[in-house]
């Protein structure tokens, strides 16, 4: 796999500082080891070198889905890898999915879900706020998956314009909003899930997925505790993110009919 | 989405347990409230309900990635969903890649990392205990996903068939039997990921990663909290899983070659 | 230091089971590893051996703080010695204090708060339910408390018959309700602390603690993780006790007096 | 309790940042809300407050013993309250015990344990850097509880002069080096407990234990995560301390003599 012209990289210095940039023919970028030619990556494989001009080796590395998550220009907080990998997992979003999102938020998540459903699948993704629609619009083309992505300006209550979809995911200040919405879009059995960082917002959540026949509902959390490995000396890191959000699930039920038991 | 003669479906009983079977025309299955006829779904929508012969309703759900991994016959210990889901976006795994599994065990893991490269990649995985390959190979196939595995009956220190692989997982109990095989697999930038549960696993395998050229080496661990949610009584539940295991993550770079500097 | 007639000890198995146990004269207790005459310990050291009748080895051992509060019996879920043993530390309670404790439960907290004022000390303890109270009586004779504490069986709401005290602890299942009781029972810059399992007891009981012109407040929970070790196989156990409860603190500020700032 | 010349007093400024100061006639200090006359609190209640020169309020509140440790002069990494506080119950250490302790530090601990041992007991502490001895020596005069120390100049391998002792504290970057002299310290049935951060110190340090016959041999580690509690916004927080350390416990069994089952 040859880098080519325009294509995102990440650059990764001698101490580990990763830069995430699209390469051109002469480009350049400053660091604290110096000018780096990233333009120099055209038609290089991956894993290979570039050298500053104080002559630091750079290597050139291709960009995972998380490095593209977590690299995004941000307006907002934006979900975190650990949650976002047990989420795609819990909803079964795969290949040729149809999926809601409302929330675009920067659109990390909604990299994340476009790089599950692609080739064949569909991402919606619905903000009330145009300049950060705009920006997530911006992360998603940067990261490569606009083709699998629409957005749409718009607030939760208004609904949405699928139906029968796969996945709706749910980041609102107020989850409670989006979910009737949602219900009505999804088909039976699909998945929804909400992330929210107060247990007030979980617990209204989830009182309004059981009263719209959602079932299988249940609240996470997810840690991630970094070790730090040395011969001899191994041990957790000091510090720690405690806390970014509980993640809500649930399934859809279908109504039951008068006449089934009949 | 109807469902057809021969789908893998999960039955969920009114008390939410839930059963993973294929349907089958005539097939019914015994639980706790009675004799449910799964043969009855064939036609219906998921979410839909079928009724055991004591009348309570069973719904009929589609199996997320999460509960066909959750739900293979197990041989060993098999890895769990948060830590799955967290290692592919970490390796960036993703639609048309090629990856390298060593250590199938029941094959939980392939069947995740089978949906991640569907349809257009393939996952290579080596396993040296026959039976657990022939059991995992069956677990694949139940859930569909054999035309993207290939299985190999082999030890990891007599390395694989493949090369210029963008992914390999390491699940053994010494995993630096498997990594100079995997580093040579492994095309420039690809990623590794090992699992292991102790220290000392970890200890020994970060040295060997080292060694062998690779680099954003790190270690973590992840943890799930669930919460019990009602209204008024909202709170962490008394236990949980405290440790499945530890997650190692690296990315090849390829040897540096005297005259890049010159 | 000699065992005497009636002293309490633990007694350990060659498996690491333990049983507090009080010796007397010709006392035997029935063990999975035969009879063990719990009689024969009389004038033994601490770290020395009594054997079974089928000549397995069980070791005579002191009950620390620990021992004696985790095997009282139980009438109601007890505090756990991690939550115990930061509250202790955090209130600051010490040989001389006066405590009131709200909600005796069975006694276990009673145990460590008796221990930690005597011998000048002493601790005031209220529970509305008789049968727990002297329950709670008799585990803390057994530990050998009793000249410290003073059982009173009422409501949290009707109030303390104490002035002046350094430290309130409140284990009621409404926290506020002993929450102005204890403010006037508490004096200038006395500590307050309350457990509660849920998130929603402690929302109202912060709330209740700002409204009685407690600072400092704070609310934490502790979490105890065990390590399995053994040499070249040292891991996080598998499972762990994931919630007792929250614990919440604050101290008592005096009410401003008018003229205090002319 | 009134305040006296001399006193240690926590003042606590109306935005809860906390001073550790003594008292004297006269004295004042300066803050980020003006000039504070602590010399002003004599004579007053705990829970009263004082007037900086631009007028805001500063309460006088009375040290708790975890104020008291987090507020020592620092020349190492001191232990925290969470780890303290399970070591004093699980060591069962109480009003009129002998304790060693093998590594003083900057005397948080020294601290912790003079108060659990007062008014009967007394701590022998041993460190062989003597500026980080005289360090300690003052925090602990400052904290009051020099009657209940002595401070002694030694390497732990060196031994101690103490025999017969209930408790033995090991902080050491080689808690090996000292388990030989404290199991000679040590009285049948007494505690020992040693703190280190690695996983690779707690292994030796394990082996070691049980080698010299210590029995209820466990390893743990104690979490804190902090509530941010507010009315209907109430989470856990964004960061917390990960690790401080591995807490190892044992009990001292005495050598098994031949002729004891004859």
């Amino acid at each position: 796999m040859k880098v080519k012209e325009g294509d995102r990289v990440l650059i990764l210095s001698p101490d580990e500082k990763t830069y995430l940039v699209a390469v051109h023919e002469g480009k350049s970028i400053g660091t604290h080891l110096g000018e780096v030619p990233v333009g120099d990556a055209i038609g290089m494989e991956y894993g290979e070198r570039i050298y500053s001009h104080l002559r630091h080796p750079f290597l050139v590395l291709e960009p995972t889905l998380e490095d593209r998550m977590v690299k995004v220009k941000r307006h907002t907080q934006i979900i975190y890898p650990k949650d976002a990998g047990l989420m795609l997992l819990k909803c079964g979003i795969t290949s040729g999915m149809r999926v809601v999102e409302c929330g675009t938020g920067s659109g990390a998540l909604t990299i994340a879900l476009a790089n599950a459903v692609a080739p064949d699948g569909k991402v919606y993704t619905y903000d009330r706020r145009e300049e950060f629609l705009e920006n997530a619009r911006q992360n998603v083309e940067n990261a490569g998956y606009s083709d699998y992505v629409e957005f749409k300006l718009r607030e939760a209550q208004e609904g949405f314009d699928e139906e029968g979809i796969d996945v709706a995911i749910i980041d609102l200040p107020s989850p409670w909003d989006g979910i009737p919405a949602a219900a009505r879009a999804l088909r039976g059995g699909g998945r929804i899930a909400s992330l929210s960082p107060t247990y007030n917002q979980v617990e209204r959540c989830v009182e309004r997925l059981i009263e719209e026949g959602f079932v299988l509902v249940e609240t996470l959390e997810v840690l991630v505790r970094n070790i730090r490995v040395a011969k001899g000396k191994t041990r957790p890191v000091d510090r720690m993110v405690s806390h970014t959000g509980f993640l809500t699930f649930g399934r859809k039920a279908l109504p039951e009919v008068e006449s089934s038991s009949d």
